[in-house]
């Protein structure tokens, strides 16, 4: 399902609207387009440039609310506003922040084994991790929520492998990874983003070129060396279609109509070390129309290389000639970074990372214009290192500047007013520690951002916290945002194992996990119920039983050395939040068992002996009684 | 080096000056002995119970503070006071958290991979987990850190693995484990506990009682398996010496001047099943004599089984007979949990689980009295469920009742005073969330806790937090029990991942962490520098290079498939939190390296193709552009 701006409220402006902004009631209540002399009626900046730029909040539809007045901190038994899902980079995982706690509320295991959850450790998701490559890590870099109406809806989180070309599926339902995909012809999945309004693709943005397919083939022949967007079906997780471009691709973003979708890319000059990447003065922001792309492979023009239809949009492709171009090319400050798309739709703003300014593409301009680099609207010089934006849904933009260490807060308006390279837009910027990454806004990604709390992902801590040895934890600084004549204010410092680079922050009533699992989602049979079976046949014994306070199902399980042996085990507790596992000693088993959740392992009792099968979560005063055993009868 | 009681000033009471406590000058400073009228003088408790035993503060060394007048919220910026490290039960690692603030400021992985920090990914972390018996997780309970004159001295923490029967080592200068001992003969190695009070050994408490050898001998013959206390060299980690006991073993303490360790038990009846583990109505505290135990060993009284000298310290062996027995078995209510020694040494409190009492055994009197009963001196009725004990240091006891979901402060004289069961000694208690296991006070563990902090390690957390799917966090409670007047006063919630059992709280000026590693630490020649080396010999490839900002010392390595690859990589930085990582995409590599810090990697290069190894920490602007390619030729 795509959606075109005609049937999106929230898409109203148009490139004339832009210059014409004096009538209040053609005004985005989303994203107030104000003249440049109605900022100064609002209210002067107290911010750090002394910048001129004002306060829009008293004019747009949400009012700026003073700290005092929110709940900041998160007293014992309250619970928190917001959820955040940090993507935790080379730990392979998600994690799940509540804010404004900023406590750590669940780790989800994703590209790693983890035994506390028993992932990895029990057939299905042992599998689903071999089948998606057998890796036993992942580079987790940027979870996106998934929308309906550019609305958060609830139902998965993904989450991109930089480091194995993947892209993983969160059920938000359980909290659990339910499926990842190893992406045919992608080496370093960098962005994970999905087609907005309504999460049609998921799409992985390909950071390394490389041959295609890497087999062998071109290993000294860069030019041939090719980078792919690759568009996943959210649902079956299947690849629908990729398409090949020039240059690499890093960050990226959906508009929110369903039609374009923009990845950044820095190395145009398709080099292969840093002074040949570094070269030239500018290098792109790709923007992908996706119903001229899809159009195209609906026409059968691609190439399938490793069972995918892939679309040549590179710039001399024919489908980057005439009317209308698959991929459109515009030319940025060079090695851009972050992109996102401004909450109305409005603007694509990329961050320049090795120039001051950001770039300003006004979306519905790319559509109409022949050049494309003519939807080039502003150029805000915001300081050194800007790399990633967040929008508060008041016609600001929050840029983090990695080498000042700072975040700068910005008028969006303001920006397309100067047109030109210009710090009149900057109205504040406060100090971060250290040298920040990613930044993320309530609601950020949607259309319509709450504009009270942003984290600043801190790649770097050095002092702030007690010393921990010489790898440090990272800082995840809590900003309050949410008012305008105060300005931004910093309220928490959290120290962060390495290390969060992208996040999600989505309204605690916008989900609704299960406490207890739905029966109803195994096969009938899978399900064991406090009735036990031993299955003996040809050296395999399959034990089917169940674990409740304070014993399983069975005291004594007696297997033969050799014997390969299956335990499906079934936690028929009801009430939530009663886990048992089963653990056994020595033969390297541990499957966590949630109330009524089922999981099975295969192992082959290859050692003699007695083992303790035992429950790892404490689960009542009678826990460590909850053991049985394991006896391994010596092979005649 | 084993201390004894005539020259430990902690331990300057006797058996005599419990019942003679009027003279003020023979109070211990540590550990003021009030008789039971002064309790009155002191205040009146205004605890839950209404108890009339009241604050012994206003007498102690130590005076109560007011949590207004400490700091419990650690601003941005602001350090915290104390390290508390927490052993993280299956997750199978240590987590670090600063105490008042209750971050978590590092994890360190102990008995699983982690990709994060590149442990298990490199070949020295490889090996060791490999050498200790290849498991991929283990259940880290009770992390113990080292002490000299009963202090904490800054070298190692220690933790357990009971589902596999090992032991490691956390070297404190860079927070990373640095060993790990498989221990012969022990399955379900339960507490870590350092002999105090100079850590002279490590010891493994064995829970699970299974044949010895376990290797398919007595299989069906219960009475045939045996529990082992195992003692290990806290620097070469090697196993001393065992001692086969009677029933099973869970948590342990060591009594401050060498002589005596202490372990609970529950199953004295040595059955298989949990009617037959909780027939009896008493099980035993086991006291080790070891200095004795040690003349044992040197007198050759022992059976060597898997490589160990084990004595024989059940009931029924002549070393358990006449006048100084190895093993003292001390009758106590059924199925104890925890065991913890006051800090002056005076006496070991074991907590009843099943049993609504404490037993307090006066540990003078156990060397002396003829049937160990006779040590028993007290027997305060708590609560529900009672698991474990911390202190004060102002002659209070905190008991987490796992039932009642409760902590119990209560006096410990007052309990010896009243010597029968009674409920008189309870203070006051407090509502924790929910059904609590282990607790720590403060250096509860020293001669010297501080007597300001508490955290309860509750293990059901319900509904004080966001649902996160069915898996729960736990919840770590911050209590502040400085204020003897105020009571006990509830300052945060925590939600933890599964699942932390046992924490110790260390002041942060007694750790002096590196934060760039040492070259000394390593050998010369294993270190580059920044000069690059390639060696190719029989297939096999050897790289030895560098990092710094923002390279590699080598832009492409060329390699044949089929070549075994070795990178060895030093991280030339010397700025303290600049930390590169080897990932190489699609061969699962990825080492971390720390400033200075060398690691080692091998592989086999079988998949030919362009393989992108890029630094996995964001470390400059121009980080993405850090990376190399390693060329995998086909083989003819």
């Amino acid at each position: 399902m795509t959606r075109t701006n005609d049937s999106d409220a929230n898409s109203n402006h148009s490139i004339e609207s832009m210059t014409d902004t004096n009538d209040d009631s053609e005004r985005d209540p989303l994203f107030a387009r104000i003249p440049r002399r109605d900022f100064m009626k609002a209210g002067v900046a107290t911010g750090a440039m002394g910048s001129l730029a004002g306060c829009t909040d008293l004019l747009s539809g949400n009012d700026s609310t003073s700290l005092e007045d929110v709940k900041s901190d998160v007293k014992p038994g309250e619970l928190d506003d917001y959820y955040a899902f940090l993507g935790a980079g080379q730990s392979g995982e998600i994690r799940v922040y509540g804010i404004p706690s900023m406590r750590q509320l669940m780790r989800i295991p994703v590209f790693q084994t983890d035994s506390a959850s028993g992932y990895g450790y029990d057939n299905r998701t042992q599998e689903m991790l071999e089948d998606a490559g057998g890796y036993t890590w992942g580079d987790a870099h940027h979870p996106r929520v998934s929308q309906t109406d550019n609305d958060y809806d609830g139902r998965w989180a993904f989450v991109n492998d930089k480091a194995n070309g993947r892209m993983a599926r969160i059920d938000l339902k359980y909290f659990e990874t339910d499926a990842i995909v190893d992406v045919p012809n992608q080496q370093g999945t960098h962005g994970a983003c999905c087609l907005l309004p309504d999460t049609k693709y998921v799409f992985g943005v390909g950071e390394l070129r490389v041959p295609m397919p890497n087999d062998g083939r071109d290993l000294d022949d860069p030019d041939a060396y090719t980078s792919v967007l690759a568009a996943i079906d959210p649902e079956t997780m299947n690849v629908e279609w990729e398409v090949s471009v020039d240059g690499n691709m890093d960050n990226a973003d959906s508009g929110k109509d369903g039609r374009w979708f923009f990845a950044t890319g820095y190395n145009s000059e398709e080099g292969v070390n840093e002074s040949e990447m570094t070269k030239s003065d500018t290098d792109w922001v790709k923007a992908f129309d996706i119903p001229a792309i899809e159009e195209a492979v609906e026409a059968g023009n691609y190439t399938e290389v490793g069972g995918v239809p892939v679309v040549d949009g590179t710039r001399n492709s024919s489908l980057n000639e005439g009317d209308r171009p698959i991929v459109r090319y515009v030319d940025v400050s060079k090695s851009p970074h972050g992109i996102s798309v401004t909450p109305d739709g409005a603007y694509a703003i990329a961050s320049g990372k090795l120039d001051p300014t950001a770039t300003v593409i006004d979306i519905e301009a790319l559509a109409e214009a022949n050049n494309p680099n003519d939807a080039i609207v502003g150029r805000p010089r915001l300081g050194m290192g800007p790399l990633h934006t967040a929008y508060d849904g008041r016609g600001h933009a929050y840029t983090t500047l990695f080498i000042d260490s700072q975040v700068v807060k910005w008028d969006i308006e303001a920006a397309v007013e100067a047109k030109a390279e210009s710090t009149d837009p900057v109205i504040e910027k406060i100090d971060v520690h250290y040298n920040p990454g990613h930044l993320i806004a309530a609601e950020s990604y949607t259309a319509n951002p709450q504009g009270d709390w942003l984290i600043s992902l801190n790649k770097l801590s050095k002092d702030r916290f007690l010393p921990v040895g010489p790898m440090h934890p990272e800082n995840d600084q809590l900003i309050y945002i949410g008012d305008d004549e105060e300005g931004m204010t910093l309220v928490k410092d959290t120290p962060s194992y390495a290390e969060p680079h992208d996040a999600s922050i989505v309204s605690a009533e916008k989900l609704d996990p299960a406490k207890v699992y739905d029966p109803e989602d195994y096969d009938e049979e899978f399900v064991s119920n406090d009735t036990n079976e031993i299955i003996r046949e040809d050296g395999r014994v399959h034990v089917k039983t169940h674990a409740i306070r304070n014993r399983f199902g069975y005291e004594t399980v007696t297997v033969t050395e050799g014997d390969e042996v299956t335990f499906t085990v079934t936690n028929i507790e009801e009430v939530a939040d009663i886990l048992h596992s089963l653990a056994i000693p020595e033969y390297d088993v541990n499957i966590k068992l949630a109330p009524q959740e089922t999981r099975e392992v295969t192992f082959t009792a290859d050692e003699p002996g007695v083992y303790w099968m035992y429950c790892a979560f404490f689960c009542s005063a009678l826990h460590m009684e909850m053991r049985s055993r394991l006896v391994v009868e010596p092979a005649e």
